[in-house]
């Protein structure tokens, strides 16, 4: 067992390192980058869809998208004709900063503004994996229940900006937004957390305002 | 990297042996198990509330609860005075063998007709460590997108029963119910599907009735 530990423990410092290759090549080229994480169905893709839809005029997008198989979110993706790397993981339950540093290496960096990274639909692994893109975004959806941050506290604590998602729900869920808030600030303070719903639109510019002040102060 | 990869071979190995001890001692003392898998914030623990609570006048129940951490499930079933273990993980994405080996030998086995295990919510990891419980049940809710069966394989080709949870929340959700049903039956002809909303009751007799039929087996 302890040979076990020692493995895993070199496993993790070895992905720390690559993690900090990606982040030193994105910080270079000035591309700002997300991490989107989340439960299965909590709306990753849509979330990305429709952040794509309302900035593609004004800045250059590339994709990395991560699956256990299969590229059925890159496949809704391709309408943008902007660069994606799919990578799929195998039975792994998490991107590694191997396979996000790899993805990069297959992408015209030299055309990109903003570097998505859409991890593996889990919120457990995925946290535990720096990977060296710049801001972690944990997307939530009220569908999920409230208890989230509670029961999976490393993935919000990690985590730059919370999303709460599917919130044109509201009308038909029981769902306390304060309380999910209050529980997240508690856990991690500087937080920032944004309720919208990527289907509607709705709040979807509080979001994307957020984007733009990144993205200035990246270019100041 | 071979050294990892043999070392994983022998987990898993000795996962599958400490499995089939599991699944002797049950078998032994004629006891129904379930390890209901899926999604964080798929519904799993409302679904095993409304079983429980439709059926302990019949059967004696007696539950594992998996978490990473914290025993915020475990609570919510307190109130049925039923035999209830909690494990956490740790960081861990999945139970293993052990662990639910564990839980079981801090259970009064002779008190119990029927033995739920909630496993971790993920749809990838649990479905690759056997944890020796008879019947893999995965909860997929309708608000996590019809793509999940073509996703997540593994999970729905294991599992011996698939619950679409949610249905009352179809008003108001773009959810094709046949297509989800197809793509299921089409990976796992042999599953079994019950579509049912644990939180109004809709159509719950449904799995109450095939859980019945399952009891009578056992005990014929």
């Amino acid at each position: 067992m302890i040979k076990i530990l020692r493995i895993e423990e070199s496993l993790f410092s070895e992905n720390e390192k690559i993690a900090n290759e990606v982040s030193s090549i994105l910080k270079e080229r000035k591309i700002l980058s997300f991490n989107i994480m989340g439960a299965p169905g909590s709306g990753k893709t849509t979330f990305i869809e429709k952040t794509i839809e309302m900035l593609k005029n004004d800045f250059r997008f590339g994709i990395i998208e991560g699956d256990v198989e299969g590229k059925y979110d890159s496949e809704k993706l391709e309408k943008f004709n902007i660069p994606i790397v799919q990578i799929n993981t195998g039975g792994a339950c998490h991107l590694e900063a191997n396979m996000v540093k790899n993805g990069i290496l297959n992408l015209p960096l030299e055309n990109i503004d903003i570097l998505i990274v859409e991890n593996i639909g889990n919120l457990i692994c995925p946290a535990e994996f720096p990977i060296g893109i710049e801001k972690n975004i944990v997307v939530s959806s009220i569908t999920e229940g409230e208890d989230k941050v509670e029961k999976y506290p490393l993935m919000f604590k990690i985590s730059h900006i919370c999303i709460l998602n599917k919130i044109d729900l509201l009308p038909y869920i029981d769902f306390n937004v304060k309380k999910f808030e209050d529980e997240l600030k508690r856990l991690s303070p500087q937080i920032n957390f944004i309720k919208l719903s990527s289907k509607t639109g709705e709040n979807f510019n509080q979001w994307i305002e957020f984007l733009r002040k990144l993205m200035k102060e990246k270019r100041s």
